[in-house]
C-alpha cells in the first residue's frame, strides 16, 4: 500500500474533488427530508436548468448502470428495442441491467470507430418491422458519448443519428458517463450536446470526473419525468440521504471547475499520445478524442510495463490507459521512458 | 431554512455521523481499484467477519431496497415465492423491487404486531403446495426486523421461524434497515440475531444510523455469494467508488458508536413515550420497542402539533414519531408541552 | 382404463362436443394463413361481435392461463398493481403467470364467498397510495366469474365494482373460465355481463364447456387491441395453425348450444346437490350457483366414496364435485346412494 | 374464397394430417386428467423415448414460440446469455419471448449460410468474459436445424458445435421448429441429431409438418425436466385438455408417414427449383437443402406471379417459396410457367 503506484486502469480509480467533499460536508447539517425531497436536490434542479437552458428535471442516482437503466425504462414499451452499438457500454458491460430495467431487448448495430452511423441506422430501422407483431418493436435509440473507446460523436452526428430515430418514432437516450470530457474536447455547450441535437434523456455521469458516486437522469420530457420516480424505487435507485448526492451536483455544475478537470484529463491523454507515438514500434490505436488511448505496444514494452508500478488494462492484444485530471506528471513521464528502454 | 424544526418524520432525515464523515475523507486517498475490488472493501469485510462470528461476505449497496432486492435475487427460482408478513417493507414500500430483482411473487401473511408467527408459517406453507405446478414454490422467508412498525422479534422466535423456513426448503433473509436498533434493545449480539438463529442472508443498514447512503448485503453461504456480483451488476447497484461505502461500514463497525447511537434513539424514544403517555387522553399504539412509536392523539393535540415546528408522519389516524440518536431535547420537551397544554 | 369411472374432478376432464369436433374437420381444408390473419378468425370476430353487440376484438388463445396474461399485459405499467381476490384463480393457481405477463405484483384482498365487495375495494383503493413513489400504482382490477368455488357476482356487483375500480383510475378485467356457466345461472347477455357492466377486457373461455383448447381474450378498446398481437407472440401464445381455434368459437357462438351445454352442467350440479343435502350428515358448504359444489362429508362417506370408482377432489376437509353438462346419469345415482349406504 | 390459390407462403398454411385427425377423434372419449396427467401423454412420451433411444421427457405444447421459451428457461440462470446466429429465429422472430421467457440476454453471431461455425462460437465464448460480473454469463447455445433459411446443419457440425459450447459450460437447445424436414434430409435418426450429438433440450416442431398446434419440448436431464411443468405453468402453457395434443404427437411417431411428409415436402422444393434454375434470368439463392427456396427472380417475374393465384413471402429482392408435402403439381407447374413466359 505504501509504494507508488500510477494508475491508468480507469478514471473511476480516483478519488474525489475538494470543492465536492466541501458540499458534502455542508450539507451535513440539520435534517433534511429523504428520497430527494429535500432543499438540496431543488438547488441541484435549478443548477441543472441554468447550465442546460431548460426546464429538464435531475434525478440522482448513485451508480451510472442505474442511471442508465431508469433512463432507458422511462421510454420502454413492453415488447420493445434499443438500438445501440454493438460495443455499447449497456450492450457488453451492465450485465443484462437495461433488459432488467426496460424488459426490452438490445439491437447492437456494427460501425465504425465504435460509432453508429445514420445512413445504417436508417436502413436497420426500415428493416426493423414496425407493427410486425413477430418482431419487438423499436422505442430507443442509445448514443454513448464519449464511447468506452475514446470516440466522440460531434454535434451534427448526434442531430443526424436523432433525426433519424425520432423519424422512426424512437426516443433518443444519451449515455454519458464522461460527458464532462466530451463537453470539454466538443467545446459546445450541454444544451447543443443534448436537447438541441434531439437528445430526449440523459445519463449524466460526474463520479468518472471527480463526483463520489452521484449521476443524475435527466429527463427534457415532463410526462416521462412523472414516470421515473416510481421506476427508481422498483429499480432500487432511490438513495435515502439523497441530499449528499445533490449537494455534490449541485456543487459541480456551480462554476468551470468540473470542465477544467475533464479538459486537463483530456490533455493529459493528449499528450501521453504524443509521446507514445514518437517512440519507433509503438502504433496507438485510433486518435485520442477524450482522455483515454489505445495501443499495440510490443511485447517487450509491455512486459517492461507489467515490472513497474503501473496498472493499466489490457483488451486483447491492446492496451488501454485512461488519464485522470491529476494524473502524476512522473508517472506519465516513467511510463513513456519504461517504454523506450524496452524499445531501444 | 432558518428556523428551527423539530423533525420526527424519519431516522434517515438525520445527517452522517462525524467518525463515519472522517472514514469517507480518509478513504480520498490515491487511486482504488473501482467496483469493491480495494482495499477497504477488503477491511471492511475483515469488520464483518469478526463482528458475526463467521467467515461472511458482504457487499456495499447504497440504498435499502436495493439491498433487500439482491439478497433475495441470490436466493431465487424462477417461479419462486417469498413469504413475508403481509406489512412487510419489501411488500408494501418498495414499488415493486423485490419482484423485479427475484421474478418472484411475494406471499404476505397476517400475524399480530406485525410480526409472522411461527404456527402460523408452518400452517401457510403446508397448504403451499410444494411440488405442485400450478403454485409458485416458496423459496424464501422474509422477516423484517425490526419491523417498520416498531416491533422486534425476540431471538428464539427469528429461531423458531427460521427452523419452520427451513424445514420447508426456505432460506431466510433478515431486513435489518435498523439492525442496530435492534441489537441495541435485544441486547444479543449480531451473530445471535442472524446466523446462529438460522438467518441466511442480511440486508444490512447502516444509513438510519449515521450511514451516508451505506448499506451491506451479508451472504454466509459462499456458494450464494458468488452469484451476488452479477445479481448486482444487473440490479445497477454496484457503485463504482465503492470505498466510500466500505470505508464507512468498515469505521461503523470499529467501534461501539453504532451501538450507541441506536441506544440513545431508542433511549429518546422511549422517554418521549413515558412522558406522552403520562398525559390524559393520549394512548399509544403497542410498546415502544426500538426508536419510534406510534400515538392516537386527540385532535385537539393533533391541531396544536400541526401550528408548532414540528414534523411528523400520520398514518390513517395514528402519528408516527421517530427518534434519532441526537434528536433535540429541546424538542422533545416541546413536543411534550405542546400536546399537555392542547389537552389540558 | 376399460372399467367405468365416474369423474368428477373438473369440467375440462371432459372431451369436445361434436359440433366443435366438425368444425375444426371442416376447417382442414384448403390453406390458411398462419397466426390468425384468416377467414375462420375474421368469422369468429363477427360472431363476438355479434354476440357481445360491441365492435369487439377477439384473440384465440390455448389456454387459459395464457389469455388470462394477455388481457392483463394489455393493461399494465411497469411499476402496477392487480387488484384481485385473495382466493383469485389467477392469484393462487397460475405459478406466477400474470406476473410473468404483465411485471406486476398482485394484490388480494379478502371478501365474502370468494368474491370482491365494491365497498371494502374502494376503502383498499384509497389506502393504495396513488401517486405515492414507494407503492405499486394499480391500474387493473381482476374479477373472476364465476370464482373458482362456484359462485356468481350479479351484474348489479359487477357494475358496482367497476364503478370503483374506473373511479379510482383502474381498468377491469374479468376472467371468465366459465363465462357460459355464468351466463347460463344470471340469464343475463354477455354484453350485460361484460362491457356494460363495465368490463374492459374478458378471458372467454370455452374450453370448460366443449372446446378443445379453444379460449379468446376479448378487449373493448380499441387502443388496447393494437397492443394484443405483440404481447401475444411475446407470450408464445400466437398458435400457427390459429383457424381451428377460431373455427371452434366461431361454431361456439353460432347457436344456443354452449348455452345448452351449461345449462345441463348446472343443473346436474344443482340436482346432486339436492340429493346430497338430503342425506342426513351430509354438509354442503354455501349454495350452488353453477356446476360444482362443496360439501364436508362425514369420514364414512368420504372412504365410501374412495373404494368406489369415483373421482373428485380433495381441499382440506372439502370435497369438490364438478358436473358436465354430461355428467352421466348412473354416476349421479351412485354417487348418491354411496354416500346414503355409508351414513345409514 | 372459391378461387383456386397455390400458397407457397409457409408450411403451417397446410391442414392437419388425416391420420392426426383421427388421432384427435379417438382420444375425444371418456374423462381426461388435465394438464397432461393422463394416458395420452404418457403413450406420447414412451413413443418419443422409443424414437429417441432415450429416456426423454416430451412435453406437449401449442406453439413453437411458446416452446423454445420452456426449453431455454429450462437452462437459464437470471445474469445469463443465450448464444445464437444472428439471424435465429429466437433473435429475430419471437417478439422478445425468449427473454420474457428465460429473462436473458441473446448474443448474435454472424456465420455463413446462416449457421454458427463451431471456431466463431468458440472465439466468441472466449472472449464472453466468464466470471466476469460486468458480462452476462453464456448459459445455452441455440441451434435453428434447419434455419428458417432453410439451410441446415450436418451431425458433425452439430456435435462439434455442442462440443464448444459444453466445454465453455453451456448447454445446448435445437429448435427443430422443421425437425421432420432435417431428419428427412440428413438420413439420420433422431437420436443421432440431438443427444448423441450433444443436444440438451430440443423443440420438436410437428405443426410445420401436418399436426394442429402440437409441439412438444423434449428434455434429456430428468434434473431439467422436473422444473419445466412450473415453467410452463408460468408461461402460460399448459393446455388444458393436453390429450388432444399428445394424441397427435403419439400418433405422429407411431409409423413413416411423418417422415414420408418431409421428405415430399423437400422433394417438392428442390423438384421446383431445379425447374426455376433451368430458366434463363432466374438466379436461386443458395441451394435448396429442405422444402424451401429462396430466388431473386427479374422484376418481369415477380410481377407475372403477383398477377397469378400465387402466394408467397418476399423478404428485401428475395422470394421465398415454400413446399408442403401436399403441394398441388398444378400449382408449381403453373408458377414455373409463369415464369418461363415472363422471362422469354
Amino acid at each position: 500500500m505504501s509504494e507508488t503506484v500510477y494508475d491508468f486502469r480507469s478514471d473511476n480509480v480516483g478519488g474525489v474533488a475538494p470543492e465536492l467533499l466541501e458540499a458534502i460536508v455542508a450539507a451535513n447539517v440539520r435534517t433534511a427530508a429523504p428520497y430527494g425531497d429535500d432543499e438540496f436536490t431543488r438547488g441541484m434542479n435549478a443548477r441543472f436548468r441554468a447550465a442546460f437552458e431548460h426546464d429538464v428535471t435531475a434525478f440522482p442516482i448513485a451508480t451510472g448502470t442505474g442511471a442508465n437503466g431508469i433512463a432507458l425504462a422511462g421510454l420502454a414499451n413492453p415488447y420493445g428495442a434499443i438500438y445501440c452499438h454493438e460495443t455499447a457500454h449497456i450492450n457488453v458491460y451492465e450485465c443484462g441491467a437495461p433488459e432488467l430495467f426496460t424488459g426490452a431487448k438490445l439491437v447492437g448495430l456494427a460501425g465504425e470507430g465504435y460509432k453508429l452511423q445514420a445512413a445504417a441506422l436508417d436502413e436497420a430501422l426500415a428493416l426493423a418491422g414496425r407493427g410486425n407483431a413477430t418482431r419487438v418493436q423499436p422505442f430507443a435509440l442509445n448514443l454513448t458519448q464519449p464511447t468506452d473507446f475514446g470516440t466522440l460523436y460531434s454535434v451534427p452526428e448526434l442531430r443526424d443519428l436523432s433525426e433519424v430515430a425520432h423519424r422512426h418514432g424512437l426516443l433518443v437516450h444519451l449515455d454519458g458517463a464522461r460527458f464532462a470530457n466530451a463537453i470539454a474536447a466538443l467545446g459546445c455547450t450541454p444544451a447543443e450536446m443534448t436537447w438541441r441535437a434531439g437528445i430526449d434523456v440523459v445519463s449524466f455521469g460526474a463520479t468518472k470526473n471527480g463526483a463520489m458516486n452521484a449521476e443524475a437522469v435527466l429527463v427534457f420530457d415532463p410526462a416521462v419525468a412523472a414516470r421515473v420516480p416510481f421506476l427508481m424505487k422498483r429499480g432500487g435507485q432511490v438513495v435515502s440521504k439523497a441530499r449528499f448526492l445533490s449537494a455534490q451536483l449541485e456543487r459541480y455544475l456551480a462554476d468551470d471547475r468540473w470542465l477544467d478537470r475533464a479538459r486537463r484529463s483530456n490533455a493529459n491523454a493528449a499528450r501521453l499520445a504524443r509521446r507514445l507515438q514518437a517512440i519507433p514500434g509503438v502504433e496507438l490505436s485510433g486518435k485520442v478524442e477524450i482522455n483515454m488511448l489505445f495501443a499495440r505496444l510490443p511485447e517487450a514494452a509491455v512486459a517492461a510495463l507489467d515490472c513497474g508500478p503501473f496498472r493499466y488494462y489490457k483488451l486483447g492484444r491492446e492496451q488501454r490507459f485512461v488519464c485522470r485530471h491529476d494524473q502524476e506528471p512522473a508517472g506519465m513521464e516513467l511510463l513513456v521512458t519504461t517504454v523506450e528502454r524496452a524499445l531501444a
